[in-house]
């Protein structure tokens, strides 16, 4: 069995990361990843008529370009795993339509990226695919518009709210030899729910998850947190940062200096954003532009991945329900086979 | 590599179907399939406050039985693949919150029995779990309150439109010899659109998928229709089946009476269902009982089950597009290693 512990799987013939693409849009650009990000969008319209139409867009462009990027053909790509936090994932099976590539649809909230790679990595490591695309994406247009308010009501923002990224990544993985980055194992998550009901504190709601997978891989693999250069969760925030790293600490693991949270890291202090990003595509964007990049110039050799996503919808808060989360944790190296 | 052409899955350890469970509702105990199926419900409520809780309640309640049924402990079950029709799959992740059981949050519309069924192959398959679940489920009353109307404007349901099955199905995968039914196959879908926006009209949109994943299944494995005793569509109802076989023929494919489609069969002339029942618990809740049991008595060795799903959202038809559709089709078989 490719198997560690209770929650652990290992990937035995190395899934190589062969290629990505970002794409995010103009508040991302003005942030603290501008330099590695593949493409800056003007507009968060990208030349469509409405928000979702743009997010699936920027989907489809991200997997293009993450092919080009692998310098295969999309015929080689034997599967797309994708998902988005759109109703049905409508951006992900948008911009599946014309690619002719077969789809797993996926929905982990903002999750999608560790579970999408994790996907992706059983598929070729089991040998059913020469390569396979993994992606998804978010927008504060159409998230705001469907989890929250309509824009145009200028709603007062919570202090312990995220913004939602525009940005979408594509991850192609493959049985490559010549790629230096490639995936080694994954701790799955449970769903986790500690009763948390504010929709505006995501970070609160998600951190338990974040505990739970980090704890279940440290215990399933006998490492700590030392093992790492960096340890790096999707978007949690600073709030939500914070409560992870107290829950962890109780829990005997001291998060130090190689810790660090996507939504915490991609916007700057001026941009008004309270605790940070959010969204599939925060964490999606991070890591296929600056921590594959720093991977690849030998500046970071160990990275464990941990994408948190939570799992309510409108109608679940209305209906008076707490925020179920859940977390997947990527192990990603850099070195030989 | 385990792939033949280029949609084409092989799974080489044979994945054994070890345990399944399904519930419905009252309509559906009153309807064709209501001696195959493991439980009744009186109320579609099912003792809950609202009908999501009740659709949730229903899949956690099959996955639950399912794991008694395969006669393990759902301690050695190492991963769910679950989703469902509701935004953000809330019946899927609500459900799995006290299973504690490592998941995998699917969405597929009504395609989603085959894909929670084709990565749960794979995942045994690929040595990464002892057993698998893979379940679905839907719910009449909550998918019309999402996508169409409220139920008490009493709207009257237009020719071509389909009943949403209230039902859900789980099947656990596993390697244990014992068990006769495996999962021999799996051709994965692209997503295809021809243009159809007519959300009561589901078939039509569905029926292009199913002939693009059947036709590619018959290129890869160099099979005809007569190879199977039964080929199976999910919920394509009476019109989309016709329009399937019309598909078929003009691609040099006859279906025969070897054909059936779920949505078709579950519910009798006498139901006022229109086209048939549809919504990803009608093939869950076929495949998991009627066909199973006839698998375990010897009455059916090969089943082709193709599980059809809608990707739109009400959102993407109120915006003007049409409906994106997408099939699976798992090869399921009867027999020795």
């Amino acid at each position: 069995m490719n198997r560690l512990g209770r929650q652990t799987i290992v990937f035995k013939n190395k899934p190589r990361v062969v290629g990505s693409y970002t794409v995010v849009g103009p508040k991302e650009g003005r942030g603290n990843f501008a330099k590695f990000f593949d493409k800056i969008l003007e507009d968060d319209l990208f030349g469509e008529k409405s928000y979702e139409a743009a997010e699936s867009k920027m989907l489809k462009f991200a997997i293009t370009e993450a092919i080009k990027n692998a310098n295969i053909d999309k015929t080689q790509i034997d599967a797309l795993f994708a998902g988005d936090l759109m109703n049905q994932i409508i951006s992900s099976s948008f911009a599946a339509r014309k690619l002719e590539i077969p789809y797993f649809g996926l929905f982990g909230a903002c999750s999608t990226m560790a579970e999408s790679l994790i996907m992706g990595s059983c598929y070729v490591d089991g040998g059913f695919a020469r390569y396979a695309a993994c992606a998804t994406g978010s927008h504060f247009s159409s998230a705001e518009k469907q989890f929250r308010y309509p824009l145009e009501l200028g709603t007062q923002r919570p202090p312990t709210s995220q913004w939602t990224v525009t940005g979408t990544g594509c991850t192609i993985l493959g049985n490559d030899d010549s790629a230096g980055i490639f995936v080694e194992c994954a701790t799955i998550g449970k769903v986790v729910d500690w009763d948390v009901t504010d929709a505006n504190n995501m970070g609160a709601a998600m951190a338990p998850a974040a505990m739970s997978t980090l704890k279940a891989h440290f215990e399933d693999t006998g490492r700590t947190a030392d093992d790492y250069d960096l340890i790096l969760t999707g978007d949690l925030g600073k709030l939500g940062s914070e409560i992870l790293m107290d829950l962890m600490e109780y829990n005997g693991y001291k998060l130090g200096s190689n810790y660090n949270d996507c939504g915490q890291m991609i916007f700057n202090n001026t941009q008004k954003t309270f605790m940070g990003g959010s969204g599939c595509g925060c964490g999606a964007s991070i890591l296929n532009s600056y921590v594959y990049s720093r991977m690849n110039k030998g500046m970071l050799k160990n990275v464990l991945f941990i994408a948190t996503g939570a799992l309510m919808s409108t109608l679940s808060s209305q209906q008076g329900n707490s925020i179920p989360a859940i977390a997947h944790a990527v192990s990603i190296k850099f070195g030989g086979k």
